[in-house]
Formats: structure tokens, C-alpha cells, sequence
């Protein structure tokens, strides 16, 4: 059975009539006015403007359960005291709903995709099935720098591997060693060779500190891009997670190898890392750049719209420049139109059609994947005018009336069918887990 | 005729059972449950949690008009180009209509009174009467340091003032020279006396950029904390937005004069000012600390939760200490507990209570105004639990459900009764502008 949409009635980020119609998941047509299809599910947008969705490039959803559990903390107090001990204890059913809540979060805010690092992923990937969006979901591999526990290690994430295999078109799975820090060189290798030989994507947490930078050099006599490099997981299919301490050899070589940078800026304040997202160094050096919230619990929030302005306004503020990563471009970066790496896989966009589209982020073409979401023009913090320059700096979730992912509208008027239903859920599992 | 309120069913940040009622705009009970009255207006809160209102330290209301107009630009090049030339040709109608696009906006995130400075102040005061909540308003003074126009700019804010009083009890008039360099020491000076003779707020930028304590000493002779003293200035009538340069010495004299300095972090980003506001020192000092926004032409949002957010992420990051700036601090902050004099004015809240409750800025007490906003506590990004913490880090204005201020219910379910009418207003004005 194909399954149509129809919206109608939208306007572009310039206020140009737009309509569209989609058949199984892909944008078939696009104008000012599209032809009514008897069956087709329909959207009549009213004036909201239309967005290609966003991807949150780095997040570990579940961990919305911990939400506001020990904040205001030392990192590692707060890891060691209040997270890990909990984790330990989470079992299938706390992912399942810690994710859902996430996709939630996600849906109302226009995010369509989103890649995650976190335990139980195969409970990671049924809760983004059951919620509809798409996501690169990755069992986390951590050694503690024990090549003897490698084996294991890696055993276990290939186990994971073929577990997620077939939960939904809309998962992709990848693998997420967790650190240079954390997983051993013997761990690293087998993700390289396994990536290459599978065509799977690497989630990796890169230089959030800079204490990653001397601690790699004392373990391995190398800076950490060059070890990256020598052990072949420098390439277009690995996305790093903050790179916060790039310097300007290892974006060289992050951007040679066609990687992926995820910015985290909220996250990066709250834990105070010390640092700001080289963006400038990024683009000097070519380098794919994505957006990120990072976890509910480093947070707190999973709205990629109100971290947009986190991001420019923190750039700005580093170079001294008001000028600096203006909206558009911003926006550009949250959309993945930057790093069109963030959409690929099987079932996914077509990352051709992303890059061809990057001019202007906003618009879908046909071809793209039905992936959008409608904003209230009318909406008081995005008047009188200027809908893009005040999505990044006037507005957050609450703009955003409709979210499609796939052709299938999963928010409808502000309206997510089963939010009252997940909200109860988390709230048993926390208490449960004694988080709330 | 007095009018009264009866709030039931709410609970407290820690979920404890809250019922209040109000008779003309003053809390006269606090308890589990409240009796009900016969002609009460009554909000149901169906589990939401109540909390005072917060105060919006510094705006610049009517710029909601300019939104999106001109961003991304170098501060200089931004205000010479692109804001001056249409500030020159704005209407009382202008301003009357940006200013109720602001109010709509405050209302619907919690914000209860505000501090303004803008051109044409009888019609922001007419605004303020108009959208029900409580504002002091300030008639701007600039010489352009030219002693020669003191006279002028001096006996044009006396009349605003005047043209002021008596339009609502929830304004409050005062008087808002722009900064130490735009109004020179005459100016200053009368306004100095006329706020000892008269008991009136004043209202000043200072020390948003590094630039005003150069330029200050070359003039003077004098660093700015000093030479707003020797004017006589200094006092708790002063309000002083930004104060990102306060050096100890500074600190030290606004701290024992009582003057209250109000924090903008999402200006100060945005326009790159180089600097983040001394949280740590204030607090060594003593200083009375607020939150604003600032305009929306510099922020764009007027929504002080989210604001919140960037107060404490900015000081944690810039303290390297992610326990800096902890949540319940900046609810306190942004609720104007830790700055009294916030509060003051004829028909505003006591100040006392509010100084008596700042242990615990959320709750209301018998005596209070009756400035208050309900919060839904099902919210995904309140759950699953400390509500504080996520108000700081997770929420925005759309937890807000219901808001009152001197005992009115200005948004009732997220519904501002004329929010569309405004809205298209605004829209009428920044065409006429050519500002959208």
C-alpha cells in the first residue's frame, strides 16, 4: 500500500507559497500548489511556514530520565556519585521510555533524526521505531583502556550490531566507541575495521577536554587526531562528538578525511568544559560541522531550536564578532545541510539531495525525504518578520505545529498522540530508580 | 468593588499542596486549601506548580518592532545604519504596539513587571496599563555629552514625567539617562536630584563594554563607579544594566550604596561585548543582582526562562565550575529576590515580603501581590522530576499555562485574549517602518 501526504497552504522562510505531496516517504512533487490525492493523509498548513527537519547530532536520549538528577556538580562527583551508579541499574524497559520522552522532545522541535550513543541500544532503536523518527543508534564500547577486556568489548557490539538489524528502515545502526579515553587502541582498530568492512557510521566523543589532548599523548606519543589516523578511523564515516579542543593540525586532518564534527554548546557550558567549538578553525579547515544538544542530563533540554542560538551566540561572543555565525548559517548547520554525512544510511535522505540542497537548507526538493516540520508564522516571537534570523534567536520548540518524518505526520497541532502515556512512564521508571 | 482570586489544586516547586486566594491584587491566604468564595475568579491549577512571578530587569519593550531587523551586524554599523534612522520615525502608535507584543510575550513566560527604557514612555505606560502587568517606565536622557542641551533633554523627562503619573498604578515612572556617555555630568546631576526629591528609580546602561571605562576616565578623570557618586547618583534608586566591566573597587561602591545591577547575558553574547557579567564578584560585594533580556532587538526572545538558562551556563563556563550559578540561585535571580528594589514603587508588592521570602523565591506569602504564574507539571521537559532545575535548564516561556498579575488572570491555558490583534498590529507598524 503507498501512502501519500499532501501539504498545502505553506509558505517558504521568505513567505513564498509552498506546497508539496510525498508517496511513501519521498517528496514527489513541489510548487505553489500540489493536485489533491483521494487518500492521501493532508495537511492544510495555514500559513506555516515549511522547514526540511533538523538532526540532533549528538544526544544519549535516554538519559532524559535523569533529568535535573545532580546537577550544578563537579563532572566527575557527578558521573561517579550520581549517573553511573544508576546506569548500572537501568534495564530494557528504562531505555525504552527514557528514548520515547526524547523523541518527543525531538518531535515537537523539529527534529527528524537524531544519532545517540547510550546502553540497551536495541531498546534505544524499538522506542524510535515506536515513535517514528529516524536515528543512528550505536552500542557504546568502553574497555577502560584494557586490551585484555577488548575482546569482550568488541564481541558484545557485534552481538548488539545484529540485534538492531531489522528493528525499522528508520534506524541505522552504527557503533559508538565511547572515548579515546576509555576505549583501548585493540578496541579502536577492530570499530575501524568493522566500520570499513560494513559501511557502518563511528560515534566517538572527541577532545570535550583538554585533558584528552595530554592524556594521549602520554598513552600513545600521539596527538589524538594523528592516533585517530593511525588507527584507520579517520573517514567520512566517523562523526566526533564536541572537538572542542581541535587545533588546527588535527582539523586539517579531521576535514582531509571527510569526518564529522558535532558541536554541543549547551553541553560544553553546563560541564564547563573550558573551551568554544573552534567554528572558525572548522571552516578554514572544510571541516563537516553538525549540531547537538548532547544528553537530557547535561543539558537539560533536547530543543535543537533554542540550542541554535546557544550555538551562534557563543561564537560570536568567542571572536569577538557580532557578525560571526549568523542565522543562516546557524541553521544551516542544525538542518545537517553541513555535514550531509548526518543523513546517511539506508531508508534515510539521499545525502546527495542534502548537499545539493545546502544553498538554502530550509526547502525540500523532490527526491528528499519527507522529513519536515510547520511553524506558526503568526507565532509573537516570530513577528513582525525575519522568520529565519528569529527561529535561531527569538524562538524554541513551542513555534513548531506539525513534524512529518517518512510522509507520516507524527505532531500534528501540537499534538503528540501518546506524550501523556510516555510521561507517565518515565515518571514510574525514575521513581522506581529513585531519579524523582 | 473588590475583586477577588482563588487559586486551588497547585502544588509547590516540591510538589506540596498549594491553595491561595487574593482580594484587590494582595494575597490574603496561603494554605493546603483555601474556602471558596462566591464571585472569586478561580483558577483550577489541576496540579501545576505555582510560582511568583519573575521580573524582567531591563528591556527596551517597543523593539519587538525591530526583530530580526538588521542581526548578524557589527554593534556600531547595526545601531548607525539600521536602528537610529528608524527610531527617529517611530510613532506613539509604534511603540504602543510594540510594547503590547513585549507584554504578550512576558505574560506567557512568567515575567510580571519589567524594566523599560524607550522613546515615547507615556504610550509603553499606556502598553503596560493596557496588557495588565506592571512596569516602571523611564523617559531616556541623551545629551550627546553636550552641556548645552542638558536643559532641554532635562525638562523634556520632567514632562514625561508628568504626562506619566496617573496612568496606571501598576507604572511606576522614573527616570532612564541612556549612559555615562550619551548624557553628560548635567544631565546626570539633575536627574541625581530629582530622583532624591522625588523617590524616583533611575535607570542606566553601564559598563556594557569596555570602552565606557576609558572613555570615562579620559572625561572625567574618574572611574565610572566613582564618578557616578560624586554626581550623587549612586543610591538603592539606581538600577544599572549590564555592569559586565565592574572592576572590585566598582563592585564595592554599588554594594554599599544598594544600587541594583541587572545581568542581560543574552545581549551581551550576542553583541559580542567581550566580557561576562562578575557574577562571583557581585555576590563578594554584595551587590543586588537582576536579570533582563534587554530589547528584542538584541536578544531577540523576551523570555526571561530561557534567559536564565544562559545566566548560569555563562557563569559556569566562565568560573570553569559547573557548580557556579546553581538553579535555585538563578530562579532567585530571575524572581528579583536578590534584588529588592526590583520590587519597589507605590501599588507594587511590598518589598519587605519579597526581601522576608527570598529564602525560598518561589513561594507566595499573605501580603504579597498577587504576581504569580502556574506551570504544567506533565510537561516533557519537567519530567520526571526537580522542577527547578528544569525550569532553569530545561523550560522556556511554553510551560507557563497560566499567569496573574495584581490579582488578574492575564493568560488563562496559554490563551492571551488579544495576542492575534496584536500580533497583526505589529505587523501593520513594521510594514509602514519597511522594518518586515
Amino acid at each position: 500500500m503507498s501512502t501519500g501526504l499532501t501539504v498545502t497552504g505553506a509558505v517558504t522562510v521568505d513567505g513564498q507559497p509552498c506546497a508539496l505531496r510525498a508517496v511513501d516517504g519521498v517528496v514527489t512533487e513541489v510548487g505553489d500548489t500540489v493536485a489533491a490525492h483521494v487518500g492521501d493523509a493532508h495537511i492544510d498548513a495555514g500559513g506555516d511556514v515549511v522547514l526540511r527537519g533538523l538532526v540532533n547530532g549528538h544526544t544519549h536520549a535516554a538519559m532524559t530520565l535523569f533529568r535535573g538528577y545532580g546537577g550544578d556538580r563537579p563532572l566527575m562527583e557527578w558521573l561517579e556519585q550520581w549517573i553511573w551508579p544508576v546506569e548500572a541499574e537501568l534495564t530494557e524497559d528504562d531505555v525504552y521510555w527514557g528514548t520515547r520522552l526524547a523523541c518527543i522532545e525531538m518531535i515537537r522541535s523539529g527534529t527528524t533524526r537524531f544519532w545517540d550513543m547510550y546502553w540497551h541500544p536495541t531498546a534505544v532503536a524499538r522506542a524510535v521505531r515506536d515513535a517514528g523518527v529516524r536515528a543512528t543508534v550505536g552500542p557504546p564500547l568502553i574497555d577502560g583502556l584494557d586490551d585484555a577486556r577488548s575482546r569482550t568489548v568488541c564481541d558484545r557490539a557485534a552481538a548488539a550490531l545484529d540485534e538492531l538489524a531489522g528493528i525499522s528502515s528508520r534506524v541505522e545502526p552504527g557503533l559508538a566507541p565511547h572515548g579515546i579515553y576509555t576505549a583501548g587502541p585493540a578496541t579502536l582498530a577492530w570499530v575501524a575495521e568493522e566500520s570499513a568492512r560494513r559501511d557502518l557510521p563511528v560515534q566517538l566523543h572527541f577532545l570535550e577536554t583538554a585533558d584528552e589532548v595530554t592524556g594521549c599523548l602520554e598513552r600513545t606519543g600521539e596527538r589524538p587526531a594523528a592516533y585517530l589516523e593511525s588507527l584507520g578511523l579517520l573517514s567520512e564515516r566517523l562523526v566526533l562528538s564536541h572537538g572542542v579542543w581541535l587545533d588546527d593540525d588535527a582539523a586539517a586532518r579531521v576535514g582531509a578525511a571527510g569526518a564529522v564534527v558535532v558541536t554541543n554548546p549547551v553541553s560544553n557550558l553546563k560541564l564547563a568544559v573550558g573551551g568554544v567549538f573552534p567554528y572558525r578553525r572548522m571552516r578554514a579547515h572544510g571541516v563537516a560541522v553538525g549540531l547537538g544538544t548532547d544528553g537530557a542530563s547535561s543539558n537539560n533540554s533536547l530543543d535543537l531550536i533554542a540550542d541554535a542560538k546557544f550555538f551562534a551566540l557563543l561564537q560570536k561572543f568567542s571572536s569577538d564578532d557580532p557578525a560571526e555565525a549568523p542565522a543562516a548559517d546557524t541553521w544551516a548547520i542544525a538542518s545537517g545541510a553541513r555535514a550531509p554525512a548526518l543523513h546517511r544510511g539506508a531508508g534515510m535522505p539521499p545525502t546527495d539531495a542534502v548537499a545539493a540542497d545546502a544553498a538554502d537548507p530550509t526547502r525540500l526538493a523532490v527526491g528528499d525525504a519527507a522529513d519536515l516540520f510547520l511553524v506558526r508564522r503568526d507565532a509573537p516571537e516570530l513577528s513582525p518578520g525575519h522568520v529565519l534570523d528569529n527561529l535561531v534567536y527569538a524562538a524554541d520548540h513551542s513555534v513548531v505545529r506539525t513534524t512529518v518524518v517518512d510522509g507520516r505526520v507524527l505532531m500534528r497541532d501540537g499534538v503528540i498522540d501518546d506524550e501523556i502515556e510516555v510521561v507517565a512512564k518515565v515518571g514510574e521508571c525514575a521513581r522506581r530508580l529513585h531519579l524523582a
